[in-house]
């Protein structure tokens, strides 16, 4: 097997995530009867999703030679009004900060990402419609 | 939106993750450029559908009346030959120790948690097969 992952339950609604030699909680929140020491079992999908495509647009504005200040991934998503409530509509925001940024190069690193290279994308997007902005120096 | 993450790029190939208040870092392997600051992005998806599923089985049992000494869970995925690489086959165990342990109810709150509860088995059974096996007592 390619990949593995163990969760060790740790009282009440909490578990012990171990995946590649790195642990981390995760929990339900109070009103399901968690103690919220870690986020949400979930969201990871959606922060498998930011992680996964972010890496990607990294490598491939490094290989294309662009430099940025910041870069960060927002990710959100709604959700499927039948149960089990799936997540139906995600979006993807890349906001980037920096003086030389390259719209044209962004744009080809977010589409061979969304559209060739994000395992996870292709996984998500079987159950869900995935959609993304690019934003630029939002705060200039 | 329903739910929300954020990446933010931390040098070379890692992002810090926040999800629900909680931040921790993910990171490609060293053969990839990264420095394993945290768990790879793809696999978050197999340790949001450990605790999504683990978190199931832990309520219904609770409701069930059952006891355990210790739970946990190890999920398995190989990958598509193809490009990109998804997860094919998804394989979960569910191990628990203790003295008072019912495997009918056990089975039960398995099969609602599968077939009926967990949204990650849900959305990732659009992309991959999902198999199970319980596993009880294994020390003895």
């Amino acid at each position: 097997m390619a990949a593995k992952t163990v969760a060790t339950w740790t009282g009440d609604m909490s578990f012990e995530v171990e995946l590649n030699g790195h642990k981390f909680s995760i929990d339900a929140d109070e009103k399901f009867g968690g103690r919220n020491l870690g986020p949400r079992p979930k969201g990871l999908l959606l922060s498998g999703l930011a992680g996964c495509t972010g890496m990607d647009v990294v490598s491939l504005l490094k290989k294309m030679k662009m430099e940025w200040d910041s870069f960060s991934l927002e990710v959100e998503a709604d959700l499927t009004d039948e149960h089990p409530k799936m997540y139906k509509d995600i979006g993807i925001k890349y906001i980037l900060n920096g003086d030389s940024l390259d719209r044209a190069k962004i744009e080809k690193a977010v589409r061979l990402s969304q559209e060739k290279y994000c395992t996870v994308t292709a996984m998500l997007s079987k159950a869900a419609d995935i959609s993304y902005q690019i934003i630029l120096n939002p705060d200039k």
